[in-house]
């Protein structure tokens, strides 16, 4: 990328972020969901692999498209937020207190994909593009309710558990 | 961090990464501000520097009320998304298209934050440290609300005027 000559650029460049964060994701996920140790959290990571393969199909679809030119360029700012979760994975200690740890990682991630499909969503809005919009709101609507998933996972039961009551001590 | 052995040391792993992410943040607005073409986006810079400033004490009270250690160690998810938003204060090209891609990385910075007080102020709720999450949750209010104030400054004016309609040709 050599200069941001308008808001396409822009469109195009956050793309092709979005498609470097997911594809670390698809890699990511499988460690978290290996790490985790309650079953409904083993679930909800796994069910978001799936999710996360289609996202990246969605996008390829986007790129195709609307003929954006992929750069190939790692995405820094999901990099960063892996490496945290891996560390957190490999982690020691109480699996509940762990478990919840590696929530608020994924909700970190939940989050930058939140802020980027939400850019992305309001550039083709904007750009007219009215197809590549929809699918880009679909993606933005799931990673909304991965991220709600897991705050209930957290709150709901992890946090009210008899476990989580000891791991609390 | 040796390991997590209770939802107390999530707790304090959490505050202190947000307490690195924070500094970070105190660091890096200066240039975005500095980079910034709109007035109402630089003013929305500087004003958020304010308030981050103010984040960063209202952690060292809660880190002293609660006893917690500080480890001193980087926040690794923020020092990413930080290094994505200097390298598109540093491109060049339209300043409208580069003001949203501004617009954008500080985006998924804000909702790093609000994803990780949102994590603390649900743990802080658990463990029964009130005062701390009262603090928190004020905090987590701010951070959601200049991610808003961001949001009208690109749809609301930046997207719909003159300069955009030409950045976007």
């Amino acid at each position: 990328m050599v200069g941001l000559d308008s808001l396409k650029d822009v469109f195009e460049e956050q793309i092709n972020d979005l498609r470097s964060a997911e594809q670390q994701l698809v890699e990511a996920l499988p460690k978290l969901e290996e790490a985790a140790s309650s079953d409904e959290l083993k679930q909800a990571f796994g069910e978001h692999l799936t999710e996360t393969r289609q996202h990246v199909e969605r996008l390829d679809d986007v790129i195709a498209s609307t003929g954006i030119e992929m750069t190939g360029e790692t995405c820094e700012g999901m990099a960063g937020l892996i490496r945290e979760g891996s560390e957190t994975a490999s982690e020691g200690g109480d699996p509940m207190a762990k478990d919840a740890a590696l929530i608020a990682a994924a909700q970190r991630v939940e989050h930058y994909e939140i802020a980027g499909y939400g850019t992305v969503v309001a550039l083709a809005d904007h750009l007219g593009l009215d197809e590549a919009k929809d699918v880009l709101a679909q993606t933005l609507e799931e990673e909304g309710a991965a991220d709600k998933l897991l705050t209930k996972i957290a709150t709901g039961g992890m946090f009210r558990s008899g476990v989580n009551q000891a791991a609390a001590g």
